[in-house]
């Protein structure tokens, strides 16, 4: 038996903060391979990757998992309660960075897998993508890894993402999609002046008011059956002006929106575009706006694969979890293109945090159910 | 005869940067007490004024001088085409640093003021307040000549302020009040949160928006028979999030009120703090105003003074002068609630600018203009 409370230990002790690998991967390949895992390490752009099979390539029942090793900052170092990367255990609690987001996740279903295939060897295949981008720019991710997949010829009949999902309790919610994220620069660009003088000049900032105001105020949908409402966030506005004499030339201001699926990148860049044109006009400004889409909502509809989860999760905890799409990105947003997606792991409430730490206990249990799932999915 | 010229030109050689006195005061004190004035350094916290007065102290018919000696810095000196403290005469320009704004003007009402003096000593005071702190805070320079004469019991009859005040062509403006300026600074304080969840967040920035749009599209007045419209001038919206997916604590923006005499920056802090609550209210978050009001508007209404000045523009150039309020603050802020007092002086066009410059002939006829000022006064 592969204990994965050990196995999330020592994944902490490698300090692999995005892009550094850490150790991580290469220890997991090591584990991987002693128990009959064909292991590849697929870098790209100085970002590491690990995929692993175990069975035949391309078999027709291939159950996929999908993590990431790679965790965000420790921040304050000294504000933590033990080392960040000492995988100190306290009262049922393991402590460190990346010990809900999401090495106990990777342990978890590195421990799963290896335990099944050693025991209970299906008629199947079981494939791993484990990555070292996912809290970065997440371009030479999960990505790099489905390329690669794609170059090789490898498929994944389902894929389980092993982030946490659950707020509070766990086993309360699995994610069956993710609303898109999108973020907008405007750069909005008039004539400098004297404050005095201000028909000499022209003011951007009136017009990035009335634009982000108009912007903030809109209700782009009232959500849908699986969505929430569609948010925009105005995140910031500046211009930089120390001089309460002079009227400035130029302003810039940002928005981020997360949407669900009744838009896309596209329909939500033309409104943007619109919007700004309508106020750049109605001021006599110039408004520049540049739009980057970072990943498009998606929904994989309750079915097959979320009843097969969600039937391990009311076995093994009691608790059927709601089928969500709140929250932000995921690597999922990639592997939807390739074949269904549900994410489900643990509570996340400490992710990203000071003293980021996970229950032992909740590890022990998380595995149970990923267990169960590779039963019952192969059964 | 005094050179007006030549004592712009000794003036500009004095760099006088607020608040250094540079030589300035000291030079026109020498030039003035050879022609009979009595003269006191008026220093206040490291800022020089020059008080003198021709005749007797507390005389009925006592004619009012003021200007600035001090300048604003050069700039990027590299950008100039002569240095700019070396007063370079080129093709009947004499370049500098001052050169409009203002030491020709108060060579020139110095000028006039010895040889009026000398050749046609009159029954009554001239009185020249000359300060070196008008392009800084202004606190500590004509704010303090006019305490040092109520100390001392001085009193002007009048004033006329030497500043810049036509707009293009010599003699075609004269400025009997001056808008009242202030700036207000507000900070929106809202909850700091993920983007991808703003309803556990409170946004500072749509409040923020919203209220510099009401502020900004709000009609103050329309202007009354002697002031252009109030007008109010959005300078900064500063936030400092660079993250997108971060939803900022805070924001703060800073506006700029030039106003005519239909209101008081009492009024007009009433108006901003009651929109700010408002806004603050509807969108619950807090918002801070801090209010700064430097100058009252007032109005010197057309009457003697304005006719005096009037006539002799007329009799010198051919021009009728407009009486006007525009434009920004001047000393006269202070001196108004000493006496009447109205602004005549050249055409500013080139004042702060790299190459600041004045026609030498302007020189000459500003003085021919405040001598004919003088003689008409005391006739």
């Amino acid at each position: 038996m592969t204990d994965p409370a050990a196995l999330t230990a020592t994944l902490i002790r490698c300090p692999s903060v995005t892009p550094e690998e850490g150790g991580a991967l290469t220890h997991l390949a090591s584990v991987l391979e002693a128990a009959g895992f064909a292991c590849t390490r697929v870098d790209r752009n100085g970002v590491s990757n690990l995929f692993a099979r175990w069975g035949d390539k391309g078999h027709a029942r291939s159950f996929g998992f999908n993590g990431h090793t790679d965790v965000v900052p420790v921040g304050d170092e000294a504000a933590w309660t033990v080392p960040p990367f000492a995988a100190e255990e306290r009262d049922g609690w393991l402590y460190g960075r990346g010990a809900t987001d999401m090495k106990s996740g990777v342990a978890t279903f590195v421990a799963a897998a290896v335990d099944f295939v050693t025991e209970t060897p299906p008629d199947g295949a079981v494939i791993l993508t484990i990555t070292g981008d996912e809290e970065g720019d997440a371009v030479d991710g999960t990505a790099a890894l489905l390329d690669h997949m794609e170059a090789e010829g490898e498929r994944m009949s389902v894929c389980l993402v092993g982030e946490p999902t659950c707020p509070e309790r766990m086993g309360e919610m699995m994610k069956i999609g993710r609303r898109g994220s999108m973020s907008a620069w405007f750069t909005v660009t008039g004539v400098q002046g004297h404050s005095a003088y201000p028909h000499r000049a022209k003011n951007p900032l009136p017009a990035m008011a009335r634009l982000m105001d108009r912007l903030a105020s809109h209700e782009l949908d009232r959500g849908t059956d699986h969505f929430d409402p569609s948010t925009l966030a105005v995140v910031t506005i500046d211009t930089g002006n120390p001089a309460t004499n002079v009227i400035p030339a130029q302003c810039r201001g940002t928005v981020n929106i997360r949407f669900n699926d009744t838009h896309s990148g596209d329909t939500l860049s033309d409104w943007l575009r619109s919007e700004a044109a309508s106020v750049a006009e109605a001021f006599g400004v110039k408004i520049d706006v540049k739009i980057k889409v970072s990943g498009e909502a998606f929904l994989t509809p309750p079915g097959p694969l979320s009843d097969l989860i969600g039937a391990a999760v009311q076995a093994e905890t009691g608790v059927t979890p709601e089928l969500s799409t709140t929250g932000g990105t995921s690597d999922a947003r990639f592997i939807k293109d390739h074949c269904p997606v549900v994410e489900f792991g643990l509570v996340g409430q400490t992710m990203h945090q000071v003293d980021e730490r996970v229950e032992l206990e909740q590890i022990h249990q998380l595995k149970a159910i990923y267990a169960r799932i590779l039963t019952d999915y192969f059964a």
